[in-house]
């Protein structure tokens, strides 16, 4: 079985560091947001239209997608830019899963994936205080600002996925496995999961 | 550190069976439902008040706690049967986390013992299917009646845990692992779980 991953996470809680040494583990190529949103980027829709859609997602894009087809309409006069975005990212991470293995962080790509047999899922969560401190020693942010970016990035995720997918971000239901990092190093993270998926049977 | 492990699970899931297996290779006591129950049972309480309380459950015992503390009314006038039997196994877990190491499955004891340091929190849940197949085959339930009595009890345990805890049964936030059952065997839950537990820091 080809071993496809998908990560998603709180904002620092190591879930893309993970994700890396994952894939380097398992010796798969590894796609986070920013190499997904360049392939996107390539078929048209400018940086800054791809960095806003997650900030401006609200609720019902699943509904809103299935009114859409279901009516005919055509995805050209129903949809918003934002919607046409999700649209070209669901293709880039559908061929990438279509075509092997993979560790994909972010994007909705559980949600994307879940047709396909043997997809992983992850969730990478952490205390509050320790997604603040990886937030300031690790990815450089300010300590003035970094506790509300912290709380806006997670609210922004969460409106991004349940928006997408009339799914809840985080819900156990759509994980094969959630971690929580606070009290264990990015590498055992990483060797439990590991250990998850060689030991996993497939339906 | 002494090693106290909570387990919250779907029904179905093999939950209190990983708990069983895990208390078994840490070398600790096992503390199921019933074990607890019996305590509670010892200090005055019916088995029929103790086994009907979790399918009676609604929403607000948290709420309605504090506002009782607050108002300095006494348990006595305050609280109903049910809220004065959870605050009889609240004592009965408490004082098993006090005392020392030990697996516990259900009875909202990751709430219970939230203060205590180096509290290990496992939430475990499978597909449906799955569950409905280890209730009739390992569980002898009847396998007519069988997807009814899965989603009640889930149902229940939901209603109980959240009623009493003021937090949602399941929300990856409760809990430091969170395991589908559906892929992997009970042993390597139980792999998993221990090697999480070995491998933790506390604070």
């Amino acid at each position: 079985m080809k071993k496809l991953i998908t990560i998603s996470r709180e904002y620092g809680s190591g879930g893309r560091i993970i994700g890396k040494l994952l894939a380097e583990k398992l010796n798969v190529p590894f796609y986070d947001r920013e190499i997904i949103d360049l392939s996107v980027e390539e078929s048209g829709f400018s940086k800054e239209v791809i960095e806003g859609a997650e900030l401006k997602a609200k609720s019902g894009f699943a509904y809103n997608l299935s009114t859409a087809l279901n009516f005919n309409e055509g995805f050209g006069g129903a949809l918003s830019v934002n919607d046409k975005l999700f649209l070209a990212q669901f293709e880039v991470i559908r061929k990438i899963g279509e075509a092997g293995e993979g560790v994909m962080v972010g994007r909705c790509a559980d949600y994307v994936l879940r047709e396909l047999p043997g997809v992983t899922n992850v969730f990478i969560h952490a205390e509050l205080e320790d997604r603040i401190k990886r937030a300031v020693e690790k990815y450089g942010e300010n300590p003035d600002k970094v506790a509300q970016k912290v709380k806006d990035y997670d609210k922004a995720r969460k409106n991004y996925y349940d928006y997408h997918t009339g799914l809840k971000w985080g819900e156990y239901s759509n994980y094969n496995l959630s971690l929580n990092t606070s009290y264990i190093t990015e590498e055992m993270a990483c060797e439990l999961i590991a250990t998850y998926i060689e030991s996993r049977t497939y339906k």
